[in-house]
């Protein structure tokens, strides 16, 4: 029996077990962007060094101005690559809890109604899922094999989803100790339930929240209505202003840098059977809303947005109050691609507020860290090594896709420890990350562990 | 010594005690909006029926659907008018609660930078404190005299800050009880601190809260970001276009009805020295908004509005969450003047929504009861009967003027009673009704009851 046989059976006859520890990991509140869950953010990363080293894999929680790391090690004794495995131990806040199902901290495997089980709750996917699915893999290797086929460093990371303000120092001081070959980066996802997928392009992202202030208190729409400034229509002035009738954002050069995928990689996903309708319709939508002259594809892979994730201003209670309020509030994130610079899109973006504003009312800016976007090197051994492997597990070709989020840390890794990085996953389009009743195939965690396994093997030396 | 010098001593010698009653009052949390104070509602109602039986007007806690009325009845034994003294004993909600400089139910009398005293507390001027004016100057008339100088009815409403939804019914179940010669109703301002008012025009209102939903559930700004429709940015563009460059309202149909103000009101307006830069200044701004051809005084008298009294959609809390969320609420009220009809406005407000909303998504309406805008009649005899009341207490003639925010009771006496309505109060601009801190300055309590007391002497036949 090949020694990547044994492992692959090992994982299949532990799965019981990876699921339990996955579990335990689902229970701990890690939401990062809320300074009240702090206390839980460190129990997660604890309890993960507690794991890795407990297969083997020297790890300690690493401190930082905010939520701590997670780093381990472990030397192979053999020569090829040496890997950086990312993965992030945080989840993004559960609100609103009345659209959940269940707890979102109380995971459990249900089966839906077309007979597919899927691990419920928030993280499940957005990276808790993800992330074990490589510990496991390296827990298998190590127990059938007493070894990795290859050097590995992990990095936990618990601030991805409130914008990692505690990387740059921590890739800043401990350079030497993270500079990898490369690195695998697993918070993506596949192309369908049973067709693995490689992210070669990932958009970027900036935003901003403004806040709009008009009169010093909020006033009585009777006393004031008609004459007074009202910061809910400023505030909507600006969204609605942001996009042309086209679809097409307003601001000055926010174009500039946005690259055309060349017509050869557009015809090859032409052949993908990528239907909008399909996309849009599992929730509950039908029409593309974007540029009208891009297909529903290009709007999530290879095209720039501006969206608000949130708004808000007066009277949001039941029945009605005739308030006209002192302020009002939007966040905006302006999604990236090819060469556009966050920083001119951000500075395009205040002088535009700015002209928005009638001349007795202020605005304040609360910046959201940017990042550009990133395109992969096609020519990267390991990318080929990634392939195969997958096909071997899923019997499919891998898809080399676009993917529509930003994911910053990859950039940080090529421009700060000169790494390319590898991004394979096992989301679904449906896992509802970031939303209520997030879930996570338990396909794409047993075969995502599999995956993991197979990868691992190909990246060693023959 | 003249009764009425000597009911007027009864109230300057008796003012704590008048205080005392009103914090009484205060202090009870009726917040008719949110079904969870409907107990402190009927708390409110019981105390107000007990003070005016105390008094010696005969009065009993009425039983709706919502929150209860207060009816009381003196007869005179005199000739001449049968008044009905209406106000209400509910409250506007007190949030943002972190806005108040002292909790907004514990009154406090407090002396400001420039020496003028208010009386502080969610309630005070609206419409608790006007309300107790009327019933300290009764209670003070029948201390001194043994009598009123008029018939009086009585009516407390405890759902005029919800949208009195059980008015009408009430006063169609109770026509006979309730029609009197004419109404007195206490529920609007002054001219200035010193200068007394009669409102002889009146705003009407009519609203609307919408609900847009898009996909069936928060999407992944990421994943979908570009492709699916955002109703944060519908709800937006709907703001955004209920009014064109020059601040009119642009719903099809919604100036139909509308009347110019007469050139000699106009005159009459333009020598009270109205300030808008006074008006804006006093809460920090500066220029008015509206139509852009029309005065500031016209913007709030005169002229109607269409405002966004709230809105919301997305992640409001702290950090970021790169969530499209499924739906999005704001809340519509519009202020109507002359002969606008409330129906026709919310049926093309209506229909203007619709033709905003992107064929894959749809809205949900929640209606807020309309009320058309009133005139007073000029040649009402009572009219100037008050006027010369004011004028004895304030040395001032009191002005005639304009009213920003509606007063539905008025119109439903007219329609309903077949009753004019004499409308004197004693609020301020600055009472900062319906927002934090709100106050009603001593002066407008005490000479507010003083006011009353000449009223009711001057109404009484000769």
């Amino acid at each position: 029996m090949r020694s990547i046989d044994k492992v692959l059976s090992h994982i299949d006859a532990n799965l019981e077990s990876s699921l339990e520890r996955l579990f335990h990991l689902l229970k701990i509140k890690s939401i990062s962007t809320d300074p009240a869950f702090a206390g839980p953010c460190r129990e997660a990363a604890v309890w993960l060094a507690g794991e890795l080293n407990a297969i083997g894999i020297a790890a300690s929680v690493r401190s930082t101005s905010g939520h701590p790391m997670v780093v381990g090690h472990r030397q192979s004794g053999k020569s090829g690559p040496h890997v950086l495995f990312y993965g992030h131990y945080d989840v993004q806040p559960v609100d609103p809890l009345d659209l959940w199902d269940r707890d979102p901290f109380d995971p459990a495997i249900v089966t839906r109604e077309d007979g597919t089980k899927v691990i419920v709750a928030r993280g499940a996917s957005d990276d808790k899922g993800q992330l074990m699915t490589f510990v496991e893999a390296a827990r298998a290797f190590i127990a059938e094999t007493g070894d990795l086929p290859v050097d590995v460093t992990i990095l936990f990371e618990g601030e991805e989803e409130s914008g990692s303000p505690s990387l740059h120092p921590f890739l800043e001081a401990n350079k030497d100790e993270l500079s990898c070959d490369f690195a695998l980066v697993c918070d993506t996802g596949m192309w369908d339930a049973s067709t693995p997928a490689i992210s070669v392009m990932l958009r970027g992202m900036v935003g901003d929240e403004i806040i709009v202030r008009a009169a010093s208190r909020d006033l009585h729409s009777g006393m004031y209505g008609g004459s007074a400034q009202n910061p809910n229509h400023i505030v909507a002035d600006i969204i609605a202003g942001l996009h042309d009738e086209n679809g097409r954002v307003t601001l000055p050069g926010f174009y500039d840098g946005v690259i055309e995928v060349p017509d050869q990689v557009k015809e090859l996903w032409q052949k993908l059977g990528f239907s909008a309708e399909e996309f849009l319709g599992e929730v509950g939508l039908k029409f593309p809303r974007g540029e009208k002259d891009r297909s529903a594809l290009e709007h999530i892979w290879t095209r720039p947005t501006a969206e608000v994730n949130g708004m808000w201003g007066g009277y949001q209670g039941a029945g009605s109050k005739t308030v006209i309020p002192a302020e009002a509030h939007a966040k905006f994130t302006f999604r990236l691609v090819g060469d556009q610079d966050p920083d001119k899109v951000q500075e395009s973006f205040r002088a535009y507020v700015r002209s928005k504003l009638p001349p007795d009312c202020t605005v304040e800016f609360i910046a959201k860290k940017g990042s550009p976007a990133l395109r992969l090197d096609f020519g990267m051994p390991a990318l080929e090594k990634g392939k195969k492997a997958l096909k071997d597990e899923w019997g499919k070709d891998a898809v080399l896709s676009g993917m529509g989020g930003s994911i910053p840390i990859v950039g940080d890794f090529k421009r700060m420890l000169g790494m390319d990085s590898l991004l394979i996953g096992f989301g679904q389009d449906d896992d509802q990350i970031h939303s209520p009743n997030e879930k996570y195939n338990l396909t794409s965690f047993h075969k995502g562990i599999r995956s993991w396994a197979r990868v691992l093997n190909e990246l060693a030396d023959d």
